[in-house]
Formats: C-alpha cells, structure tokens, sequence
C-alpha cells in the first residue's frame, strides 16, 4: 500500500506536499518522495525514511515551483536500495515524466516480457515503469493522449498522479481499487489519498476522483480541470480492506467516513457474534478502538480500554538473551490487570492475519486474569492473498487460508472466536459507501484475471 | 519528571533495566543513561535521545554485572550538555557511588552554597549532585551510613536509587512525593518508579518502597533485603498529579490502578459538571480517554473517539511561509467531521496548563462543524508552580493562576469550561490511593518550606 | 572521473572488491557501488559517500558470489539524487546486466534522441545508461554480442566493466583515453582503473587491458579468459592529464609508473624553466612533491617541504563575519615561515586552472617572509574543456582560455611563471609510456568529434 | 596529548577559538571543547569527535562574548564518556571557572585520596579536576590568588588556560615541559599550544609564555595584561618529544621551528648513522619526511618519496576472513615499486614504538624489490613510559625497553637500524630551543618524582 498527494497552482507546492504525505504517513514507511515543477524543469527528492525526517527546510526549498506529486512507499521485500521510490522521473520523447502509483498491476509480467523483447530497459522491479515504458512507446507527443494509449493496455488497480511541464494528471482504474480523492485549495485543484491530506492543509474536500475518470490540469492555462473518462466503464471493485483497516479514521474513503463504517462494523459484528455473558469489550489499539465502541454500543456491554498502547517502540529492541517471555508484543500492548481480573471479557480486533500477536496477547490477558477471553474480529477471515496492492502474506502464511474457525480459535487461546460476516460487511460497507466491492481477501473472488502469479 | 529503575542479582541486569526503561520512556525523553556492576568496578552509559535509540547490543554487552540503576530524563532547559543526564557515578573515599534520582530537593540552593564556602565544586546544575557531596563530606566508610547522614540535610521530593560495589539501596522521601515499587523476578529484588516496567520484563508487584523507607539490597550477601525507616515520621503527601497525568494508565501508583483512579476522576467530573443536553463526549486522546470513558458512563452521554490523534509527528514540521493556520495542533489531533458535525459535544482532557493548544483544538472542532463545545477538565486548575520535580511553567504562563474560570472559558472560546474540584479530586484519589496527597499545583498549599525559589 | 574494479572467481569478490575501491578512492569521492553475483542473481549496493563509510561488514555479506564489479564516482552538478551512482544495473531480454563505466561518451545525447524517438525512457542523466539500451535494442541474447553491437554505436572515451550471470568482460575504447589494467589473484583475473588497488589486495599485475580490446571471463567455463578485438584500429589517444594530475603516484598507468613520470615532468621543467637565482625548491602539496623533486634534482637547487599540508579539512569550516582573510586555502595549506623568510622560492605545483587558489597561496609566501616567488607548472596551461571525462570547468573559468601567461603571473602575483611546454610533457610521458596521447584539454586538438557540446 | 588555544577581547572569539583548536587538531582527536564568556555567564559546548564535525554555525553562534577557552583531547582508554571532555566548567565560592589542560600532574592521586578523606567528590578520572578541587578549597574569593595557591601543591607537566568572568589567564609549569605560546591579535592576546594556530587567524607571535609563569588577562580592565612568577625557579625540563614527533613541522616551539629542527636530527643522524652504500633516501610519510630531507641532504643520497601515503583512511576497514596479508599497513602506505627495486634504500622514520608497523613496512619494501633495507631513526630508542602526558605505551610493549638494537633490528627485518644519538638529539635540539629538556622516554631520567606510578 502507498500514499499519493498532488497539488497545481499553489505558491509552496511542496511545502503543502510534504505536509499531505504526513498526514497520510499512515499508508507507507518505507520511503517517500516529491517531484514539483515550475512549469518547465522537474525538481526530485527520494529518499528512504519517514517524511517528517527526509524532508528539510532546505530539501524543501530547493523543490521549486507552482505544482508537484508526492508519494510514500510501504514496506517492500528488496534490500537497501532507493530504485523503487516514487515519484518515478524519466525522459523519453515526452520530455520529462513523472509518476506516483498506488496500486498494483496484475499483467505487468507479460508486458514487461513484451516490452524487453522489443529492446526496453528495466532498472526497478516496480510495475510503475511498465507505464512509464507505454507512454514513451506511444510515438505521441502529448502527455495526455500517451497516456491514455498506456491505460488501455494495462489491467489492475492504478490511483496515479502524472506531472510534466504541461499537466498534472490524477487518474483511477476503471474498477477503482484504491482511492483518490479531489479538493481545492484557494480555488486550485489539490488531490490525495484520502481526505485527511486535504484537513490538514486547509483544504476543501470536493469528491471522489471516480473509478475510470481521469483527471487533467493544465499547469499552461491557469489550472483549468477538464475531466476525462478514456476507458471503457466496468463495475467499480472498490478495496473492502481500505475500509476494514488500512484507511486512517477521520478520512472520508470511497464517500464515507471510516469511523463511522467501522463503529458500524463492530454493530454489526456484535449482532452476529454476541457474547452475552461478557462483563467487558476491549479494543486492541489502536486498530480496533471504533468497532469496539461499536460492539459495547449495540450489546449494552461498557467500554474499556482494558490493554495500554506504548507510542515509543522503534524497530527493535534488545531481547535478553536467556528470555522465554515475548517481549515483543508486551512491549507494544500491556493489559491493565485491575480491569480485567476475573472478568469475561471481549477482544475486538480488525483482522487476524498470522495469528501469532493475538496468541500472544491472550496469553497476557489471561496472566492478567482474565477469565473468559471472547475474540470478535470486525471483518471475514483473511484466507486469500491480495493482488491489487495490499501487502498481504502468501496464502500459506494466511492462518485462514487452511484452517478451520475452530481450529484457529484452538491456536490463538480464545474460549470463543467471532468473525463478521461477508455479508454483514458488505451490508454496512455499502450503506455508506455505495455499490462495488473487492472482497477477494475474503472471498477468492477476484474481479480481474490474476495473470502474474 | 523522571523514571528509575534498579534491579539486584539478575543474570543480564542491564538487559533488564533497559527494557524497564523502554517501559517508563513516558516519564522523560531528554536523555537515559545505565550504571551496572558487577560487584565491583562500574560501567555506565548515559546519552542524549530516547531508550530504544541509545541503546544497542553492544553498548548494554559493556554494562555488566548482576545489578544496574537507570534513569530517564525529562527535558531540561539547559543547552546541549550531558552533564545533567543520570546516574550520576562519582568517586570519592566511599570509593564509587552512582546515583539515579526522581524528585527535586526545596533546599538545594542553600545546601549548595553552604558547602561551595567549604570548597565544594558543583558541575552540574542537577540537585542530584548535592546528595554525593553530602554522602562524601560524612567521614562514614559505610554508603548506608553516610547515606542517612546526607538525608538528614535535605528536603524535598526524591525518590533514589544508589548503587556501589556493596549495595543497592532504593529509597523514598519521607513524605512520598514521587512513586517507587518494589516488585521481585526469580526472587530477587527490583524497583521502579511505575509497575508497568514490571509488567515487561515479568517481575511481581510486591509493595511500594513507603515514605520515608530506605530498602537496602546487600550485593555481597546473596542479595538479601533490609528495612530501614531512618528518618522521622512525616504525614505522607504523594503527588495527586502522578495521578491526574503523569503515570501511565496501566500502572500501579500509590497502590492504586492508574486507569480506574482517571475513570473515576471523570465519573465524579460528570456528577460536579454535567452537560445535560450534550450529545456525545469525545476525549483528547490518549490523556483524556480515561476520564472521558468514565464522563460517559456516569452521564449515559455516548462516547465517540471524535478526534484521532496521529503518532508520526517528531520535534519539528516545516510550516509554509504563508501560513495563517495552525498545523501543529492539526497534525497531531485532527477532528472526524461526521461524528461531530452538528452535535453538541462534551470534550475531555486531564488539564489545562496555557490553554493555547485548546483554544487551536476547539476552533479545529467548531470548523468541523461541532454546534456547542462543552469542555470538561478532569482536575482543578492549575494554578500553582510545583517544586517537587514536575516541570510546570512558570506562575505567570499559567493561565489559571490569574484568570478567572469564566475568562479562560473566553480565551479557549468554549460554549462552557467545567474543572473537577479539588475535593471531588482528593475523594476520588484517596478512596483507592489512600490518604495523604501534595496538590500545591492546585491548591497553592505547599507541604515544605519553599526555600529555593 | 572515477573508478572502477572488477574480479572473477575469487572466495571473497565482494570484499576484495571493496579493498580496491578503497585504494582507488582518489579517483571519485561522490558515492560508491558494487554490484556482485554467485553467476545466478545479482546483489547490489549503491550509496553516496566514501567508500570506507559506506561499506559494513553487513552489507559486504549481503553482496554475495565469486565475482563483482565497483564503481567510485567523481562529484557531479547534480543534486542529492542517487540515480546516477554506479554500476548500473538492468534488466532487459538479455536478463540482469551491469556495468560500471569510466569515461565519457561524446555521442550520448544524439544517440539519446534517438532512442527516446524509438520510445525508450531514460531515468538517469548518465551516458553510461545509452549503453545498456542498445545492448537491450540488439534483438541478441547473448552478452557478449549485444555488447560488441552497442559498441559500434558509440564514440568517447569508456573503460567499461560489464557482468551478468555468464560473463564478466572489461574493455576499453579503441583510443585508450581512460586506464584499465589486468591483473590475477590466485590465477584468477582482476581489472582495475589502476594498479594500486593491485598492490594492496596483493594481485600480480600483468599488462594493461589494450586500446580496443575486450577481454572476456566466462563465470561459467572456469573463468577462462579470451581477448577479443571487435572494433576497428584507431591510432591510441591515452590521457595525458592521468600522468600529470589524477592517478596516484604509485600506481602503474598506461605502462609506466606515475612517480617516476611525474618526477621528469619536473626535471624536464626545471630544464625549459629554470629560476637560475633561487635558493630553494618547495612543492605545493601533495600534488606537487614529485615533480618538485625532479625539479631539484636537475637544477641542483634544495628541496623543501616549505608548505605544510593539513589532512583534518572537510566540506566546509566557519568563518568569521568579519573575515578579510581566506581561512579557506590557510587551513590547508601554511607556510614554514622560518624557510621562506627571505629566500628566493621555487613553487612547483602540476596545474593551475581557475588560479584563485595559488593567488593566495602566493599572498601568503610574501605574508611569511618570501622575497622572490618563481611558479613552475609541470603542464602546459589548461585552456581547454575536456569531453572525455576529466571534470573540468567551462572555458570561461579556465584562466588560460583568454589569458596571456603574463596576465595569469600578474593575477597569481609570482615573480615569474613558467609552464612545461606540450612538447616536454609528451616527450617525457612518450618515453616512458609509449606513443600515442590526448592532449586536448592543453592542446585543443580533440582526437574525436565533440557532438554533444 | 591535548591542544589548547584561549582569545581574549575579540569581536567573535569562539569562532577565532574554533579556528585555532582545527589548526591543531593534530594534538589531539578524541573529541573537543570551547567555553566563552562574555564577562557574566559561560558558555560551553564539548563533544566527542574532530573539531571540523563537532562545531557548526548554530554551536558556535550559541558560544557568545568576547573571551574564549578551547581544548582538543587526545585518545584516551576510557569508554564512550564525555566526562573527561574539555574544558572543565565548574560553580564554586568562586563563581563558575573553567579550565583546559594540557599535560599530566604527577602527584594528582595523592591529592586526590587526600581531597576525598577531606569529602570531596571526584566526577572525571582526569587529573585536571584536581586542581579546581584545590582552588575551590583556598577560601580565597579571587580566581589569581585561588590558583596560585593550587599550584604550590601541584607537581608535574601543565599547560593550563582558566577562565572566568573576570580573567583568562594562561600558566606553564615551572619546568615548562609543554609548549604554550602568546600572541596578538588586533593587540588583543590570545595563546596556543603552537604558532600554527596563530598563523591561521592572522595574529602575529609574541613569546612563549615562560617556564613557571602565568600571564593574567583582566577582562574587566580592557584586557590589559599582567605577567606573574608565582613559583619558585626550577631550570626547565621541555619535552624533547615535541620536537621529535608531536609538534606541527610548520609550528614554532620552545622558540625554534620544528621543521628545522627535525631536518637538522636527520643531518645529525646521517653523520650518526651512514649508510654509504644507499641509492636513496625515502621517509615514512608524513612523520619521517623532514628528517629524510636532512639525511638525504648531509649524505649527498638522493631523496625519493618511496612509499606514497593514503589519506582516506578511516578507523576501521573490513578485512578478509581467509586473508594472510596485512591490509591495515598497506592501506596506509603503498612503496613505489620502480623506484625501489633493486635498490639499497634508507628508510627514515621518527620513532619506533611496538616495531610491528615498521615489520610490515620493511616487508611490502621487499616484495617491491629493495635490496637493502637501511632503517634509520631520527631519535633515540625509545625506552621508557612518559608520566608528563605524552601517551606512550607501557613499559612492557615498548619494544627498546627490553630489547637490543640488534634484536629490534632482527625483529623488524632491516638490514641495518641505526637511532639518533641522545647526546645528538639534545645537541641539535638546544642549538635551536635553547638549553633544558625532558627527555625521559629515552634516558629514563625523569626531572621529578613520579608519585602516581
């Protein structure tokens, strides 16, 4: 998963970059980058790290320009190397290009194959230059149609930003797996992932860029926004995870307030899934603190925050080396024993990907004294890998992938375990947000053909 | 404000402490620094930033030895010095002595002055530095000797620990101002200022080390554990603010539950400072939830985490020229504009010190769309400077100490501003913590002489 | 300018390879890389900075494999960008290639348009890439043929080491500007810029890598060797600014060893420019010793270290506000006073291009008592740009470009000023190093066409 | 070994300080330090690390007014501690004084055992805590009459500058073993260690400041200077050492110019110690050079630079595990195989310490092809530990101390090894820097009782 933020016609474009792609750090780690201009040359900076240590008063000044992109990259499995930091730049017969991308491709394989038997040239192991290698393939000369031909042979999720002297471009696949999001800012477009960008800056939220739209603002004539929709229409498959989990709270995602989507959530997981003997719901924070309130709201049982979240822990610690206990997950997340001594208690976490924390963190709860410990997961078991750009484990890793509720609930130590429905998520996923789903971490049932794996 | 952390006989003893301090970061993030022995000689390692950034398995492989001391700093005003950072390690015809300490001594200034005329020099301007000087100038061999002949001196808040070849020795001030516990791992002894270090590294709770006790852990006798109450008896006057703010809520302070002693605190704000038509109660996160769970429950008003605190801002962010908005208070708290638009909204925090950040917070809400802001504070105002080693402004930057309620209420622009009396405070502290509290910051009744200041 | 090294077959290539780099430092400060392989996948590390920073024992047993390629790159205009790092590395239908490239093509930007008119994208501002591209246009899948296919294409000067999982080939352009020599390390070849980074891993060196020659290691038959001549016979055109400036003294060049070239450079001056009244010769540090001693040594005049050289300078120091001085040439360069005082002084230094430096320097001889100050170059003027890949200024920086040797003597202030004549240079080199030199950047005779500029 | 540096009445005298501890940054690498004054209060900065790294516009702009102490500590045993950083800064009945040192007391750990039975605490290990120990305890209230007091109990080598509000003041000990100079600037003093700081700021060199004098400097009295003789008269005893090696070649001490001073050892060693078959004359670079040009000049040999130094050696370098060579050496210093092979070479170095550098050394001149390998000394063999703070070896790895010139000979591999005579050393030393020298670490004649040892 990444972050994507773009700005035209503002007076410290990457100043206000920077400032959005901090509020979206939530979405990536790894590394981050912006690309502006002043209409005619690219000013780039990529470095690995956090955006509130990459970026300089100084880093930022030299950023130059009226217009920019940024991006912030998730963790990647690669080693020690910046090749696959966005925004991507390049130069082709279109001049300069640059190029930020959330999203995944799911033919980039065959056309990579494609493109290197016809003499290209491939430095990142990143599906974004597959896009950048179409365009210049195009034999156009304007940014905007050579994109558009590039579009059309490409299948997957893409919420893309372009730049170059003449335009800033926001774009989404005609299914709209990930988001993107359009406002202004003193009149002038500004785009991002999700709203809480536009928040921060001051910004007005407008709507969603929609699923197959295309966005053009002319950096040559006063900004002017002209919408475009090049692609042929399917039905939108917006991702169900950016709701469950991945999307921070006070944004607005595909039209609805994540909050409220997965207060919702936790309703309706308590509706499905009651515990009726319960003294107590606790979150897992802080992923789970909004569908907990939820629970405790619709099953009348009170609300605690009966485990304590540290906001100090770095990558790693230093383990003692005679250890048996794990540290790891106590140092993060420690029960408050007085709250749950001799109480029934229900866990409300978001997802249970590996199983291996939530064991653990039972484990501390009952040393706690927990008496009863009732597991509810907001959303359906993960049992199948994503290929639209979440960086889910391999199935064999996916605890759900091969075993059954019970077996799971044996693993992790639960006395009982609860996930919400398939349809229970799409029903409250859809009351807010509309029609068109994916759901094939859920579900197996991909929306496109899975061609590279 | 400070955290300590010693532990006797363990077989990887600054491992320990360092994990305990990791645990206590939240207590002072200035600098840290670990003092171990091995019975014997000391190593030690002191250096500006934060626990999980100072140390490394090399530098905690060099602190050997069975027993250790650690201490993390609060931030100082000082310039970029180490001499401030603790244990303190001197030697002197007690041979080595190191020392970590947590409290302020209210006689320091004279003590100071009394032994540079007998040709003492100072080289910090930490108070600490005046205990080594008396331990020194007794003519005892003996620490616990020369120990209690240097407390005999001094007054004030402190709660220490000391280590030498011989001995670890933890002890707290007469009247108990700051916290110590006393927990046991593999029946050996450690301390702490918080029980949440315990919680880490899986060490018991045992008792708190009491007012005015001096615990002494013979090193050369198996670790065995004396008992000593060397100085008179003092009516106790623990810190009501450790309670209020400063402890973490999953600790034990005082021999109560951090989290419940809050609750509490914001059941009985509910009962003192209702706001009968509001229509939910949201808290400042993470200080205010506590207490906000417990407005909530008392006044059956729903709670919504209506502000969503965000945990990658670092010291500084780069702000636009520009700029007429305020981006720190939005980058760190930014508010979820459908839980609160329209609604009438009771919001909770633990304090109110200058007031500036919620007069930005309740213009951040009353944007989102908020229709009354009820502000509630979970404690009196603070009105008072403390001389007992919290770091508060001073007098005149507290806006309470000369402004009246109402003109506070004006300043943040609430639509109301309720504090917690100081009964309905020391009622709600004292029914878990016991009798026996200092809230000179609230109360301006000050249980020692002030002579320092 | 840079380095580069490479080696086939050996228990430790990532290592020794980080040993040569190391020993080569001089010839590229900017950033450093190296790209090895175990003859399936590669592992690379690139980083700006030195090369005994960048390199850990971490990342040394990360690049795994029996044979690796390094680069050191010289500073660049460029910003805080790490594209243009070497070795490249790509994948394309010939699978993963790298190359490391020292040198600069005259052609690039032609061949550039060329290809981005056929569609291909570039990422970087190097020339080096242009290469990998028309490896990957050649429709060949083998290395080596693709490789002799691009070559045809190209014009400059390139010494080039390229690896894949079949081949490890070093080459030279068939005029030679830039070094390349062959060595063997247990019987297995060894390619390096020069022949220092031979002596310090303790590899014999055996002949240089010809003019035209592509020698070509088989990673999979043993690590064979075969020296192919795929371009036509041009007449050699070594760099003659090697011998005078960049390789270091030690080092064997173009056959012949650097000290020794560079001591008669200094005996060939002293006889075209001799200071018959001089009481002492002293050298400009380090730069200048060997010609300096020449210089003695034919004009039978001392020899002294009479300017001491300081080896603590970094990147930047912080002047005064105030300053008239220049702290700058004074940190890194003082006099001996006491020498100086009163004597009529040689200076010998191997160029002098924007003449600020050695305008000070001269200020501060007179300031330390000199009474006579005789400058003598062991180069011909440097009137003009080089385009093979010495970073030179523009002509307009260069003081010799429009300047009589009169006027530069009245700007430097020296009493008198004397250069080598090319035709001393090029005897003295020829004698030792064969026939056959560029000389452009003295002569303005460019031995190719100069497209690009 | 330390430097130490110290300005009064200037317009930016940390930054003037800054410059002068980067000119002597030789003296000492550990780390660094400056306090200022601007007639009140002290300012002070200390860090670990090289001058050039530790001070930056913002540290110096912080170190305010117009006086200014500063020291560069030479490498010490100890672990990663800042406390025995300089300058020392203190508060006493006093006021606050600071003071840097350079050199080393022989009786500091009577005076420190008698201070601590007296009750006084010791923070650092070094001896220079003493002697603020000893002024604080005088009862006297001004800071000249308190430090004279303190040095009638001191024994041993000390250059100190003191700072206060009210005074810098600059003293040697009576025997003057370590240099102190005093110059001006815009008729302001300052003072060095050396002169080569006072060449870089542009301030003219008056006199050293004399055996057992202090020069105080009223900075309330327009920096009028006043010249004391507190001590009794002892005849000096400077270190010979200085001259030999520590000193920079550019640097006037003890009134003469090291590089002559060394050239002419060399002179005195080729009369000495001839070798009258060599072809030539090569330094170890960069201490042996000045002695080679002396031996090459009275032996009518020819003067080569053999072995050629690499200055981009950092602390470490990684080496290979199968590795039999020495690569630390090699690294370093690289012969120049053509001018060496075949030849009967002098080598002419400084000192010869452990032997094991020069073993190494000798065998890369072999492989390279020497035929004859002469070492020459420009000293006498050193034999015995200094106490006067030169930081040599213990007895035990002090190769002369144990062995004979023959079995050194034998063990570093030479041909021949011939030292410098002591009676030489002295006569060429005092022929410059006049009579009076310490030359214990040859003799094992120490001029004072060695109480610590």
């Amino acid at each position: 998963m990444c972050a994507i933020f773009g700005i035209a016609g503002a007076e410290e474009a990457s100043n206000l970059t920077y400032l959005g792609l901090h509020a979206l750090q939530h979405r990536g780690q790894e590394g981050t980058g912006i690309v502006s201009t002043n209409g005619q040359e690219p000013f780039a900076h990529k470095e690995r790290g956090l955006v509130g240590d990459i970026f300089s008063v100084a880093v930022i000044s030299k950023l130059q320009g009226h217009s920019a992109i940024g991006h912030n990259r998730y963790s990647t499995t690669g080693g020690n190397t910046s090749e696959n930091l966005q925004p991507l730049l390049m130069k082709s017969s279109l001049g300069w290009v640059s190029i930020a991308h959330n999203g995944n491709l799911v033919n980039s394989k065959e056309i990579t194959k494609r493109l290197e038997n016809e003499g290209s040239i491939f430095q990142s192991t990143s599906d974004t230059e597959v896009i950048l290698h179409l365009m210049a393939r195009t034999q156009e000369r304007d940014l905007v149609k050579a994109l558009i031909q590039a579009l059309t042979q490409i299948t997957g999720a893409y919420s893309l930003l372009v730049l170059n002297q003449n335009y800033l471009i926001a774009l989404r696949d005609p299914q709209g797996f990930r988001p993107l999001v359009m406002g202004r800012l003193h009149g002038k477009p500004v785009f991002a992932s999700e709203t809480t960008a536009f928040d921060l800056i001051g910004a007005s939220y407008e709507r969603e860029v929609l699923p197959g739209e295309m966005v053009v603002v002319s950096l040559k004539d006063n900004f002017s926004i002209q919408s475009l929709r090049p692609l042929q229409d399917i039905s939108p498959k917006r991702c169900v995870f950016e709701q469950v989990y991945f999307a921070r709270p006070d944004s607005v995602v595909f039209g609805s307030t994540i909050y409220h989507t997965r207060k919702n959530m936790g309703k309706q997981l308590a509706k499905e899934q009651p515990a009726p003997n319960a003294d107590i719901v606790i979150p897992v924070p802080d992923s789970g603190v909004y569908a907990a309130i939820g629970y405790s709201e619709f099953s009348k049982t009170p609300f605690e925050m009966g485990i304590i979240r540290s906001h100090y822990i770095g990558r790693t610690f230093i383990e003692p080396r005679q250890s048996i206990r794990d540290f790891g997950v106590k140092l993060k997340l420690n029960p408050v024993a007085e709250t749950i001594k001799g109480k029934s208690i229900v866990v409300v976490d978001d997802s249970l990907v590996r199983g291996t924390t939530s064991r653990k963190l039972i484990q501390h709860l009952r040393d706690a004294g927990a008496k009863e410990v009732h597991l509810r997961i907001s959303a359906p078991p993960t049992a199948h890998p994503c290929f639209y750009g979440i960086d889910t484990p391999t199935k064999k890793e996916l605890l759900a992938s091969s075993n059954s509720i019970e077996s799971i609930r044996d693993f992790v130590g639960a006395d009982s375990l609860g996930y919400l429905s398939l349809d229970g998520l799409l029903k409250v996923s859809s009351s807010s947000a509309g029609e068109g789903f994916c759901h094939a971490c859920f579900s197996g049932d991909y929306p496109t053909p899975t061609f590279n794996n």
